[in-house]
């Protein structure tokens, strides 16, 4: 089924208001929600809806946040996102962020008692906008072993670092830290097809080709799958967003991040409150006149994009431009959106008394 | 061959100052490489010192430079190191991301007109010291090809993230974001081994096994090794890299960064000046007291390093443990030279009328 963007983001607006978001925040968390969909990440996008009202349900999200700074210098910040969206808190964060940047050059803050914040290429596009290079990361749900580990002690935990370009679009480096993302299991699942090795590992920390493997106690593995391949280093990655998320705000970290699924309880032992975020905005104008910047950008791009492969029809991919050109298609087009997912947003509207889609 | 610290020390020192150094730079310069040397790091350490000289002998590393910031802001900077020895270009701008982070909670420095840096983790290192968290990163020759490319145009190009604890020592990623580093095929060439599937590629950009592919026109794969193992995250990575130290700074960046060896020729069409660094601090009490933080640190480090592993000889790694275990071991029993790397450097003592080793 295809969706124009404005029938999605009404509806999407609507379920929010209808959890208790007041306008504001709606507009916001619909904005970063179709913002994932109109990109082509589907797995972040409205498909997640339903996950965040059945966390509101468990008294998990607060959809009336008292969001605020409780720790700050001049370029630093600690905020303290009362248990609301992440898709709320996060774009708070990176305004005071933005705005410290704007003074002082940079802007980092660190974000406690948060949730899952959508796509974290969102949040870095915000300093983009501003002739900022933009950050974001955060953790999430434990589904990932370290190297040697058969424990889940880290999230997919995610990082973006987002530079502006001049006529070329940005450069967005939006990844995962780990080898592959839960989506991409759950497609195979769909197939009934096997995954490549080194994408997860069984319950007894044993690589495995089984896509089910995570359901049964198994994990996704870090970037780079082994050791010899590199696995220590996806492991230091996943290690790094996890304490600049919430070792330094007092979020939770590593396997004590609550699970964003509501049939799960948060442990009973909480290290720090809720999941965590860090995102930052330099200036890319206290480096260098914004414009010699943007310049070498549009040649660094240029010269990797036009660069020789093996394959004559699989050009170098710059990060960031499958986004955009999906963006483009699906602005006119519509957002194709599965079955289940439509399903599951209409048994939402019955729900909330919202219009059916 | 086992060599003293101190031994090593004076020697390097010797011959930096036979170089010109004056006896700052020459302290500072040996300190990085005898440092790499201690944490067992032995590519990067003294058997570098001759590839120093050579680049000196070419005069494209000027031992008396003028370091000198040429643009900023309260919070970031752009360090020209005037073709400086990266060993001293990137300590003066870590001093000034640590100056800037006391006064206003992080500083933020990319680096133009430098050479190699040695190892990222001295760097950031030295933030620690200071209750920081400390990043450094530098672009490098290329030497690696991006998803799908046949050509070389990343270096491999280290990230480091450090951060102090409390009672643990600090946990410290450095890591290059290629699959494997140069460093590794040398091992596998001495010993005629095969190297794993997804470390490198051959000339026309086919994957391969062959350890000496690289030395005919091969290139190194960016971390993940494969689309399908998330190659294009590695690629990201270094990109990340490139775009912070060069982009940023006004250096080359990318297929112009000038080759470490001095056989190789510069290209004659430069984008910038030299290869470029990015280095940062972040006040930990920019974000909460910073007795928590480490305190958190602590627990964080323990969780993960008494977690449950599939082979019980086997635990998990924390990163920064393995380099520290072998600084205790060398500052007592020495440093472990191969012939090679003594002869090399009894030849360079010859040359500047330095007493051998």
């Amino acid at each position: 089924m295809l969706i124009s963007e404005s029938a999605l983001r009404s509806f999407t607006e609507n379920i929010f208001k209808a959890m208790g978001c007041n306008e504001a925040h709606a507009t916001l968390a619909a904005d970063v929600l179709i913002k994932s969909d109109l990109r082509g990440i589907d797995s972040h996008g409205v498909a997640r809806l339903n996950g965040y009202v059945r966390l509101w349900e468990k008294k998990r999200i607060n959809t009336c946040p008292d969001i605020k700074i409780v720790y700050q210098t001049a370029t630093t910040a600690t905020v303290d996102g009362d248990a609301g969206l992440g898709l709320v808190v996060a774009p708070f964060a990176m305004k005071v962020a933005i705005e410290k940047a704007e003074q002082y050059g940079s802007g980092w803050v660190a974000v406690r008692n948060s949730n899952h914040f959508g796509i974290a290429g969102y949040h870095a596009l915000m300093a983009v906008e501003k002739d900022m290079i933009g950050f974001a990361m955060t953790n999430a749900s434990p589904l990932v072993s370290p190297t040697y580990s058969s424990e889940r002690l880290l999230g997919t935990n995610p990082m973006c670092y987002a530079f502006p370009a001049g006529k070329c679009p940005p450069v967005i480096i939006d990844m995962a830290t780990s080898a592959a993302a839960n989506g991409k299991l759950e497609i195979a699942q769909r197939l009934g097809k096997l995954v490549p090795e080194g994408w997860i590992q069984d319950k007894k920390g044993h690589s495995t080709t089984d896509p089910h493997a995570l359901k049964s106690g198994g994990a996704l593995l870090p970037l780079g799958g082994d050791y010899d391949h590199g696995s220590h280093k996806g492991f230091g990655l996943g290690a790094t967003v996890d304490i600049l998320s919430a070792v330094l705000s007092g979020a939770n970290y590593g396997p004590w991040v609550p699970p964003f699924v509501s049939f799960l309880e948060p442990p009973t032992d909480p290290v720090g409150l809720g999941i965590g975020h860090f995102v930052g905005a330099m200036r890319v104008d206290g480096f260098r006149p914004a414009d010699e910047f943007k310049e070498h950008m549009d040649n660094w791009i240029m010269r990797f994009k036009l660069s020789a492969t093996v394959d004559p029809y699989k050009k170098v991919i710059i990060p960031g431009e499958p986004e955009l050109a999906a963006e483009a298609v699906r602005k006119v087009n519509g957002i194709p959106l599965v079955d289940a997912v439509v399903n599951d947003l209409n048994v939402l509207a019955e729900r909330f008394g919202v219009e059916k889609m």
